[in-house]
C-alpha cells in the first residue's frame, strides 16, 4: 500500500512545508508577545513589537543598499542591541550573518571581509579604527560601513560613515521578509579563531539553528518568559544560537556590553537575570568580585559553562553564591554546545570534589543530537 | 561567492545529515539514561535499558514474523505499557503504528483493518473477543494476533493466539534498528473518530513527530526527568505525542489502564506524577472525587487539557486543588495540540471568572508551528 516509502523508496516529503528556520520564532513573537521586554540594555527597552519592527526596518535597508539573497553582512559589535537585531535583520533580507571578534587585529579582520566578500558592515563606534584600518588593506571590494554608536556607554559616533539609526530609517516598517526556500540555505557565516593558521569559515543553515533553538530550551529548562544575560559574545557561534532561541519562550535578552562581576551581578539584582551562559574564567570572576561589586538576589542563576572545565574550588564556591552550573562542549562547527552534563540527583549526596569532577564532564550527547561520535586523534 | 544558495537557487542540503525522527530519543536514551525508570505500571518497572531491550525485541520479533518496512502494524491496548512499546518498536523496524481506538465497534475495526492493510495486530485481551469477530468480517488478509494480557489490572490470557511475551523472546536483542532513510517516511496511521462518515486514515511522518517532542517540551516548560502520568489514550494523536518526547528527557512514564480520579490521585500520591493531558471531564473526575478517592500531594500538578473548554467553575475548583491548566487545541490531522493559551502572570490578578475565560482560549501557535492559519468556514 505504500504508507511510508514513495517508488524512490524514500518518504514522500510534503509539497507544501514549511522550511524550518530560527526567524520564524521573532515573526511568532512578535504577535504572540507583542508588548514583552524583548531587549533590555541599561535604561533601554525594546518589546518584542518593537524588535520586530527594527529588524524589519534593518533588513530593508539592507535591500534597498543593494543587499541580495546569499550576500554576507558583517558585523564587528559587542553585545548592545544592535547585534540581536542583526542576527534576524540580516537573514530577514535572505543575507548570511558574519559577525567578527571584536578583538581581532586589523590583518585578520581584512583577511575575513576579502574572504567572505561582505557587502556591508555595521561596526560598533570603538571599533570603527580598526575595521576602516581592515578595510584599506582589502584586495577586493570595501563593504558599505554603517557606524553604531553607544552613547549610554560612552561610545560615541565618529560621524565619518553612515549612522545605524539613519540606516535603519531607510528601511520600510511593512518590508516582507525574504524567508529561505529552503532548510539548508545558509544563515551564518563564522570564522574559527585560526589558531592553525587562517581563520576558517563555517557555514551555519538555517535548520541547525532552529533545531539549536528547540533542543536547548528543552535540556537547560528554559522556562517561558527567561531573563537571559548575553555574556557569552555573539560573534561566538551566534551566543550560542541563544539570540535565536529567545523569542520562542517570549523571553528576555539583557544586553551586555563589557563583561565585569559588577555588571553581571546588577543584571540579576536589578534585570532579574535567571540565565546566563560563559567561559569559566566568568564564574572566576563572580567568585572573587569585590565586596561592593557584589548584590543580593533570591533566586538561583542557572550558568552553562563551555571550554575548559571549572576548577572543582570555584565550582564549589559559585554554588554557594547561587549559582547552578551546568557544564556542556562544543565547537564553532557543531553551532556551539552538543554534549553536556547531565545531573543525576543521586550525586547529591557525594563528596565536594566528587561533585566537582562529575560536573567537570561534558559526557552525552544533548536532545537534539541524533548521534555522537568522538574520535582520539592522539592514537 | 554562493554561500546561500547553489545553482539550482536553493540550500545546499547537507549530504550526511542524519533524518529527523523520535526514535533518536530512545536510542540516547538507552545510553544516557540506562538506570531511570522509564515505564511504570502499578508495580511493575522497567529502566531505559530494559525498555529498550524490549523495544528492539519487538521489532525483531515484527520482522521474524515477516513484516516489511512501509507495513502497518496495528494495535488495540489502552496505556498499558505495551502500548509504549509498540510507539518504538513497531517503527523501529521502519513499520507504521496503527493504534486503534479500543472503543470501536466489530464494523469498524474490520474496516481500519481492511484499510490500513495491518499485518500483525497487538490486542489486549479484554477486547480479543471484538478483535476477532472484526477479522471474521474482513475482506482482505487477516493480520497474525498476538495477544497482550494485563494479569495486575485481573485481564488474563484467553490463550487463543500468541502470546505477546513468548513472541517477544523470538526477537534478537541486538537487532538494529531499521531508521527511516528519510525523515518524511511514514511513523503512524491513525484513523479520525468518523463522525462524518467512515474513518478516515491520517499519516504522520517522522519528522513531524520529532519536531512536535521538542516543541511540546519546551511550551509545557518539561524538566529533565519529567513524571508523566498517561492518561490521554495512545490511541488519540499517539497520546499527543508524549510518548515519543519522554525519552529525550529522560522522563518517566506512568501507565495507567483506566482512568478514574482515584488512579489519579494515587498516581501523583505514590509515583509523584507531575504533568498530565486530558479532556475537561478529567478536571470534573477530579473536582469531584469521593473523599476516599482523593489523596494529599504536595507539589503543583501541570495539566494540559484540549478539545472543549473546561467550565469556569471548574477551572477555579481545579487549581484551589493543586493543578495547574493550560489549555491547548489540535486535531488529529496536526498531530495532536498546535496552538495554546500562553497565561500572562499580568491576568494573574484579574476576577476569577475573567481568568477562566481567558484560560479556556487557545489562541495562539505553539513554538514548533511555522504558521497557523484558521479559516472560517462558516462564512
Amino acid at each position: 500500500m505504500g504508507w511510508m516509502r514513495d517508488e524512490t523508496g524514500l518518504g514522500k516529503r510534503a509539497a507544501n512545508h514549511v522550511p524550518l528556520t530560527p526567524l520564524s520564532h521573532l515573526q511568532r513573537a512578535a504577535l504572540v508577545f507583542a508588548n514583552r521586554d524583548a531587549l533590555v540594555y541599561g535604561t533601554a527597552r525594546l518589546t518584542y513589537a518593537q524588535y520586530y519592527r527594527r529588524v524589519t526596518q534593518l533588513a530593508a535597508a539592507l535591500v534597498k543598499a543593494g543587499v541580495q539573497p546569499g550576500d554576507v553582512v558583517a558585523t564587528i559589535l559587542p553585545n548592545i542591541p544592535a547585534q540581536s537585531e542583526a542576527a534576524f535583520g540580516v537573514p530577514a533580507c535572505g543575507a548570511v550573518l558574519n559577525t567578527i571578534n571584536i578583538r581581532l587585529d586589523v590583518d585578520t579582520i581584512a583577511y575575513i571581509l576579502d574572504h567572505g566578500e561582505a557587502k556591508v558592515m555595521l561596526v560598533d563606534s570603538q571599533f570603527l579604527p580598526q575595521a576602516m584600518a581592515a578595510i584599506g588593506q582589502m584586495q577586493g571590494p570595501a563593504p558599505l560601513v554603517i557606524e553604531v554608536p553607544d552613547d549610554q556607554a560612552g561610545v560615541h559616533a565618529i560621524g565619518t560613515q553612515k549612522n545605524y539609526e539613519d540606516f535603519l530609517t531607510t528601511g520600510d516598517p511593512d518590508f516582507a521578509w525574504i524567508l529561505p526556500l529552503d532548510e539548508w540555505e545558509s544563515l551564518a557565516l563564522n570564522y574559527t579563531s585560526g589558531t592553525t593558521g587562517r581563520p576558517k569559515g563555517v557555514v551555519y543553515h538555517h535548520r541547525g539553528a532552529y533545531l539549536m533553538t528547540l533542543g536547548t530550551a528543552m535540556s537547560w529548562e528554559m522556562p517561558t518568559f527567561v531573563r537571559y544575560l548575553q555574556i557569552v559574545p555573539l560573534f561566538h557561534c551566534n551566543g550560542w544560537n541563544h539570540t535565536w532561541m529567545l523569542p520562542a519562550l517570549g523571553g528576555t535578552a539583557i544586553c551586555c556590553r563589557g563583561i565585569t562581576a559588577q555588571a553581571i551581578y546588577d543584571a540579576i539584582a536589578d534585570h532579574g537575570a535567571t540565565h546566563f551562559g560563559g567561559a569559566p574564567i566568568v564564574l572566576n570572576l563572580l567568585v572573587n568580585a569585590k565586596p561592593d561589586h557584589r548584590r543580593q538576589f533570591d533566586h538561583v542563576v542557572q550558568v552553562f559553562t563551555a571550554g575548559a572545565p571549572p576548577a572543582p574550588a570555584t565550582l564549589a564556591a559559585i554554588g554557594k553564591l547561587g549559582f547552578h552550573v551546568k557544564q556542556v562542549y562544543g565547537l564553532t562547527e557543531t553551532f556551539g554546545h552538543v554534549t553536556e552534563c547531565i545531573w543525576d540527583p543521586a550525586w547529591d549526596t557525594l563528596p565536594e570534589a566528587e561533585q566537582a569532577a562529575i560536573k567537570a564532564r561534558q559526557g552525552v550527547g544533548m536532545p537534539m543530537m541524533e548521534d555522537v561520535t568522538v574520535v582520539n586523534d592522539q592514537m
